[in-house]
């Protein structure tokens, strides 16, 4: 499906593309910001590897593209960024907007299968497959074989589950205070609990990462992960990223992950910004090999 | 006055701290950011340099703080950033809210001799004085002999005329699209008469960077200013930069202005975080001479 450019804005020698796409698994018109950088816009031969970016609970596109500093690593590096939506928008669902950890701006990064959010909160193959196909197919600058994933909170639960699901679709995957470990965690039991039912216990381990871990068969691991002390969710227990990383441990893929625990950072932006470019440095590692 | 410290946020290796104040000068508490430096965090004994970062219209100290990325090469450099608020807030004058180009959010820098505005409205005072004052009271870790400025928009016309108007006092001065003749243009003609009344013409030159550079004479110069042809408010003449430039090369200040007019660039953050690395280098230079 074509896309429409809402706004072109020059960031870091590259531009911001402002876009908008009628979505057929969403069932409704999704935003995104896609980042060109300047070796994408000088020469439209070259073809860039691409970074997609998932957002957290409440955050649409725009906030880590502002916020996130992800745009000066990719301009160095000369890869493309994408920043999609977190959930459908507008579907007019009873109690979409009840919340805001469920629904609107909540979509989980899961395909529903429970009534009535499986009409439009197909989150997983919007941005696994639906996405990345209409933008491969309309921006020939990016290089649908070198895609790599990366995201926040609840966007790093996406990546890691997005990573893990599809073995040698991404070539790496890297997260910033990812809910680790959803089926254990108050945001992921209320949203498994909508998006699922409370009985599809199988399902809800299809789409958590410290599960899906210990299935992991695609070949030895390099998962970048930081977490600040100053974290509120984390005290909280919402993320839990010691439990992805025993088990990993326990499924033999400890060398693997790399929790880094971030001395007071927070959740915010701030806590994004300052290690943007290490999360970029490590896809462009595997995007670039 | 004493701060109070809102918040600690761990950012860039440093900390950006929220503080509040009561401020004399404005009649009022102010709030503001200070990002510490890792390198003065980690080791009080250490004094860093300062760069004052003057924000644009509407803007409070929080927009640069979130968006800007000063904190990213300020960081790498050493120096503290201070992100002052734009004006008084709350003081009850009468239509102080009516607009968002004067008023509240729009201080201009100046210090308000028109009533009723000269009762708060005295942020050149504020930003020149009163809280640099505070500030290297307080914070042991500043170096009050080392201080530059910068600044957006409304902000840039601060720094250039703070700069211009105290030979010898900031090291340093840079500008991101400064409004550069605000005699001249609608939103300072608006301002100046708010402030000053239409006929004090003399007070409105003494606050008018293109004016105040025709009487410098404090040694070379080395300002740096950065305007986007792509920003909406250059085209509409409220910056007037080519007037800058042609009033320093007309007093012999040709080589002492660098007026770099960058490609397609807007009057967003996106702008500004595209070049404060190049700012803080700008400021750095100075401050590390």
């Amino acid at each position: 499906m074509a896309f429409q450019t809402k706004a072109t804005i020059a960031s870091f020698g590259g531009k911001l593309l402002k876009l908008t796409h009628q979505a057929s698994s969403t069932d409704c018109e999704m935003a995104l910001n896609l980042y060109l950088p300047p070796q994408a816009t000088t020469n439209s031969l070259h073809k860039v590897p691409v970074l997609f970016y998932l957002s957290g609970l409440t955050c649409t596109g725009d906030n880590c593209s502002e916020k996130g500093f992800f745009q000066h690593g990719a301009s160095q590096k000369g890869i493309a960024v994408v920043y999609p939506d977190t959930s459908p928008r507008g579907l007019k669902i009873a109690g979409e907007d009840d919340g805001w950890d469920f629904g609107t701006g909540a979509g989980f990064y899961v395909d529903a299968t429970a009534e009535p959010w499986s009409k439009g909160y197909k989150m997983y193959t919007y941005i696994n497959e639906e996405l990345p196909k209409a933008l491969f197919g309309a921006f020939e600058q990016l290089d649908s074989s070198r895609v790599s994933i990366t995201g926040h909170s609840m966007g790093g639960h996406g990546a890691l589950t997005l990573f893990l699901k599809n073995p040698g679709k991404y070539k790496s995957v890297s997260a910033f205070a990812p809910i680790s470990n959803p089926i254990n965690c108050p945001w992921g039991k209320k949203a498994f609990t909508g998006y699922f039912g409370e009985s599809a216990q199988e399902k809800w381990k299809e789409h958590d990462a410290t599960e899906l871990i210990k299935k992991w068969s695609g070949g030895p691991l390099d998962i970048l992960i930081d977490v600040g002390t100053g974290d509120n969710f984390y005290k909280q227990s919402q993320l839990l990223p010691e439990n992805f990383l025993q088990s990993a441990e326990q499924s033999g893929h400890k060398d693997g992950v790399n929790v880094r625990f971030q001395p007071d950072y927070d959740h915010s932006y701030y806590f994004m910004a300052s290690f943007a470019d290490e999360h970029v440095n490590h896809a462009a590692k595997y995007l670039f090999a």
